[in-house]
């Protein structure tokens, strides 16, 4: 049952804005890239069949804390940690590294530039209302996910290695 | 019948990229504004009720030719015409002006600085499979939108006034 | 010297994603166009020149609470409120209320649907290195910012009143 | 010197609408990634130095003619050509197909969804008035792109393998 899962992604050309660096709302897609990629490596997908309802996993609360900005062509490493599991809600967090610049490898170890956090819940849609009604994380969803240890990534964070 | 339609807007931060220029794509969003606004307009919206089918308008074209950058607070004018009225599609060009710079309004007959075109067709999704499928568009709604005359915008552009 | 200022907008199409609602990194794109055009208001940009510095504000902060899904074609306003004010940095709330859907006027007091925040940093580009450096806001511009009293919106709120 | 490239890349949960399916928008971005990737094939960047002057590629043409629709975390390859290489322009034809949807691999050959172009030109900015001016690919630049046969593509597409 994992607690945490890394992608890597390269930052485009249409993330930038006239300052010259990422967008900030960038960076909530680059979580969201994160989550849903997590799902996939459980077998699963944002969209999820529990019996014949579809349930699916929006957001009450995204946050971001920007340390240092980040460029075009940056390959940035998104590490996604499950802090808590609850009945009906997961919380994210998102530690941002930068590990290389157009090519060039970043100094190890890498340099975190952002953290994030999202809160999403699980809900069904009424077939006949069309209102979302939050209900309990399927059984089968919530095995397969675990709460990271409290002093998780503080212990294994790569800076402290 | 309406064959034509203008909205005006500012450009957003979040629209430009680190050439310090409005990104490409978000012309098509502005297109896509325009023609929404223009249902409006008409007392109809982009998702439509044809009796109990919900018939909506994806898009099967959508180009853009660009003449001059535009930059972050310029106040542009997105004038949509409509080309082609046929059976099932639409065909709508959009001309692109520049009004005014951070306030600074621009020298009259404003500069055109792009010109769009979408071709957009009437669809209903089938309800059992989820698949799209092309249909007349509705009477209801055809009544309201006419093709402008062959020679429209050239003879009535702020440019050749 | 105002401490709050208010847009209202419409939700786009291209705001929405398959789950039918608005996606959640839209709110943060509609807290910084409330931002800007809070700037604009005061005569000011958000690329603003102190002597022959340009100063501009990346952000340090940004977060945001749901409490209800948003539509398309909602209208929604975005009432900014600056809750801090200090030497180099400027806190925002953002309370989101929808106003009406699809035309039809929401039931009054409007409900809030989220609530935002974003925390700005004053910074400088070296004109050599690239690098950004954060800088006391330039007097002109603090003089035309004003801090919100501490219960601000709670007691002027349109749910309170 | 190759006059053509491809990309594999899977649909984000961001790139959809609330019609379910892709947005329309998104191709455009998908096609510029496709690009970027090529000229970093090429040991380039879509910035480039040339001696002291920096040039890019804004865009003059950009279309897309749409086939079927593209859905949630359905894998796509998109297949850049060069189409022409002129003294001053590059214009590049993008072939979108799909592999596999949610994992389940498309029927061989696979179905070509879309098809795009886009025509950049190459320009370096003054750097005293801050104006883009059109100059000729520089010859390091042009020595590394080569122009597709005619019959291109029409030859090597999978569907008439």
């Amino acid at each position: 049952m994992p607690h945490d899962f890394k992608i890597t992604r390269l930052v485009e050309f249409s993330d930038t804005d006239m300052a010259g660096i990422v967008h900030f709302t960038a960076f909530f897609r680059y979580m969201e890239q994160a989550e849903h990629a997590f799902y996939r490596s459980l077998g699963m997908s944002v969209i999820m069949q529990d019996g014949d309802r579809q349930v699916s996993f929006p957001r009450v609360h995204a946050s971001c804390d920007y340390t240092r900005p980040l460029r075009f062509e940056d390959e940035i490493e998104i590490h996604l940690i499950v802090r808590e599991k609850k009945a009906k809600t997961f919380a994210y967090e998102f530690v941002f590294r930068k590990l290389a610049s157009r090519g060039v490898p970043a100094p190890v170890p890498c340099e975190e530039v952002a953290r994030g956090r999202l809160i999403v819940v699980c809900v069904t849609k009424d077939k006949t209302t069309g209102t979302m009604k939050s209900l309990e994380i399927p059984a089968e969803i919530a095995a397969r996910v675990s709460q990271a240890p409290p002093d998780y990534c503080t212990r294994t964070s790569p800076e402290k290695a």
